[in-house]
């Protein structure tokens, strides 16, 4: 059994946590795990605006807190999201994620980030082979 | 895309609602979704206590709210759990879950669950191979 506490990681264990300019996620679960799947807890700030695009992730994004909104930029169709609320990339779908307040988002990737993905010009994580090749 | 809302679901689909006799599962992502793995909002009532052992499944368990404890029955270890703790049952490691005030728990099923799948009396889910059959 792996047991993880957000706080110690946050303040002990900072290899577990990635940042870009605008946005930090905690890494609770990675593929070193071996769970088949990797778990982030990841703050956006607010105002900000992010275009991503996992080509080799599937990745579903659960909002625990704020307010913001999605598009999917294959159909132009914008969601709303607060507390609740969950996207799911099934289709690697490109989309730009908007931040009113600071979202704080429950994150699953398959496969498993391995943690030392960094995302790309195309907002992709590469695939594990390309990592490890 | 998917894009599901958990206070949609409690209201209108309530098919992804699964009860039991003092939790509550509200299963925002199923097997049919094709990401690889699901993704509970899980309740567990204050005051109870749970026995599982998902011996076909790996699941992960990221606290939102809630204060309890988990007991590894392999080595009789008890973890507290307060909002920000996960546990990942990395051995399909049987264990006690207690809830002290109600927790509110993000899950993540690899593989995923059908959403047919009782508790057995031993705390398990069927593998999927055993639900097909």
């Amino acid at each position: 059994m792996i047991v993880r506490d957000f706080k110690h990681i946050v303040e002990n264990e900072r290899e577990r946590v990635t940042s870009d300019a605008r946005w930090t996620s905690v890494r609770m679960l990675l593929a070193d795990d071996k769970m088949g799947f990797s778990f982030h807890v990841t703050f956006l700030e607010a105002g900000s605006e992010h275009t991503f695009e996992y080509k080799n992730h599937f990745e579903s994004v659960y909002c625990m807190q704020g307010t913001g909104s999605i598009t999917d930029l294959a159909t132009g169709e914008t969601h709303y999201i607060r507390p609740g609320v969950m996207y799911a990339l099934d289709k690697h779908d490109r989309h730009i994620l908007r931040a009113e307040d600071e979202l704080v988002m429950a994150c699953c990737f398959n496969p498993p980030v391995t943690g030392t993905e960094v995302h790309r010009e195309d907002g992709s994580y590469a695939a594990p082979e390309e990592i490890e090749a």
